[in-house]
């Protein structure tokens, strides 16, 4: 806001199952290669930003700003930001506010889950600490349940057939065949993913993103340049359970948020090339192309029916990419700066969530032309 | 550090076992009282940061930003921080950034810890997320252990009598007594300390602080005047585990986070009126002593052997005040406001570290005379 924000490194591990990794070696792993992008030494790290949702749970370990300082010889200060799903983007929040405070000038965002080590009862329940503890986990909710509920109404409000929401996972899968960091790496039929196994009604299996394990890096820097910028980093939140809301298919949080970042970037949608967009399932990314303006109400599938000029989780987002929670809003702008790189195209924008939308964090990027 | 920061409101529930209260209940309770506190309204709030260590663990309770912005009819964007019973002093730290970047005005900080619903083995294993769960937890140690440890050694180095380090829960009983929030509101006769049931020798229970539950907040503003302003906010860290570190007799980031506050504010630590130290057990209030520099090393104790112009947990700190962890740190600057209007001194300090040491963070207020 106050003065310019580079990213001047980036990393991450594969995204998968890493039984034979904790945490911590995850860690190491993603910080070791985004130094290595970088042009600094790891003692020109002057804060470290840790996102993270579940490791008091999964891995018995909270503190986690202590334990990622302790990876640099210097240990600089640290702190852990969560915002469940959103948590890796609220921290390049966190940090982009650290370094226009002036108290940093070159700051490692480290987002990172392990979510493998614990049974899938208790990563489902422990998910639901994104939404609300009180109201929804006592009617017996679990994410897909709920996604399953806005998929239904989303079908009854606008038509979406069960075989055109078949489009979303497929295009996803195909993108990931081309990611070497992707969980899965295998193009899908569309028929496959109806035919995969039902989770909640009318969502199935290959519906859902996956339980994985990985880690992901960014530097931010106010001092030592680079080609890509941050234009807009922008938070939004709305109630915890859809219980409370007017409608549940779509999010006001990715609205505001988005029409926020659009003002703060002084760009127009038309400018984005590369979406990276949070789809925790497959009609998460049909409303959140709406929300986000790609699409009127009830048309966020045809971006997934003929190609456009916006590319869209390119990635293999978070349903073939994989999505360790703490991890994933970071490695949006690690796979987003891929993207801009490659296409030399100018802006990109980052989208991500948290429970039902309840938090919502853009970030957009601008390449140097 | 580029401008201003001022305190414009505070609020607290009562520290204790609040059977009948929910998470939300508590943050509602603080953030009702500091709004009141204030010359602001709801409205004013633009941006919210959480502290919470343990809700996923104790309340299955995640994503505490947004619960706490749903409070607001307005739900401005929020976030959590956790640097385990630091989490406090960092959640103040990110907002005091998020305002000298100019992404907010007025915030509002909360800490909310409510740790009652579980057992106290639960709770025992949650905390002991915030040493490193690899290496500490397969020995068995606990955080009483940890500090029984580091009490034993001190005792060792420098000839400390169980006797005298009667005197900290004592004292600290003693100032409870007159705060209408503490969890303990009776003064204890010394010799009564080392006749408690023995927890981790020579630690008995009644140098340990207690399991609580309770909610803290303060509202920061930018744009808004008070009479209390804060001079510094500064963070260090080290490593996690007790094992990595050259002496469990001082805790360097209590050091180094000290130097740097005391730069920042460009004080010395004799205008220091009072002071709130982060005493989890009771030889950690020695030690803090020292490394804060208000005692040469071996000579903490003396604070608490006569009196000095230094009030040292005038609220009865940790032990009788009581440590909902995530409410602790904010709890710690909510009382230190007191005192300075109080007694119409100029500086007080608040000292919170997480872990054994491992995040130490400090905020210097003034008040303007």
């Amino acid at each position: 806001m106050q003065e310019d924000i580079f990213i001047v490194g980036t990393g991450q591990t594969p995204f998968g199952e890493h039984w034979d990794k904790s945490l911590k070696d995850l860690m190491e792993e993603a910080v070791t290669s985004a130094i290595l992008n970088s042009d600094l030494t790891a003692l020109d790290i002057d804060f470290i930003v840790v996102s993270n949702m579940l490791g008091e749970r999964t891995n018995d370990q909270a503190h986690l700003g202590a334990m990622a300082s302790a990876l640099l010889p210097h240990r600089p200060p640290a702190l852990r930001t969560e915002a469940a799903c959103a948590s890796g983007s609220v921290a390049v929040h966190t940090a982009i506010s650290l370094l226009e405070s002036g108290r940093a000038e070159n700051i490692l965002v480290i987002g990172v889950e392990k979510m493998t080590d614990v049974s899938s009862e208790e990563i489902s329940l422990s998910l639901m600490g994104a939404a609300d503890a009180e109201k929804d986990i006592p009617t017996g909710l679990t994410f897909p349940g709920i996604f399953g509920l806005i998929a239904n109404r989303y079908m009854h409000e606008y038509g979406l057939t069960r075989e055109k929401l078949n489009k979303v996972s497929a295009k996803h899968h195909e993108n990931a065949a081309k990611n070497p960091n992707a969980q899965f790496r295998n193009a899908i039929p569309e028929e496959k993913i109806s035919q995969s196994p039902s989770i909640a009604d009318p969502l199935c299996l290959l519906d859902c993103s996956p339980i994985s394990d990985g880690a992901s890096a960014i530097i931010l820097s106010s001092t030592n340049e680079s080609q890509i910028r941050i234009k807009a980093s922008q938070v939004s939140t709305d109630t915890l359970s859809i219980a409370e809301r007017p409608s549940i298919t779509s999010f006001p949080a990715t609205r505001d948020a988005m029409d926020r970042a659009l003002d703060e970037a002084e760009i127009t949608r038309d400018d984005i090339a590369h979406l990276e967009t949070h789809d925790c399932f497959s009609i998460a990314a049909v409303i959140n192309l709406e929300d986000l303006g790609f699409a009127a109400p009830g048309r966020g599938i045809r971006l997934y029916e003929s190609d456009s000029k916006l590319t869209v989780n390119a990635s293999g987002g978070l349903k073939a990419c994989g999505h360790p929670v703490g991890a994933t809003g970071i490695k949006q702008i690690v796979d987003l700066i891929k993207q801009l790189k490659s296409s030399n195209e100018k802006y990109a924008l980052a989208h991500n969530f948290g429970g039902a939308g309840a938090t919502c964090c853009i970030h957009i990027l601008e390449r140097a032309s």
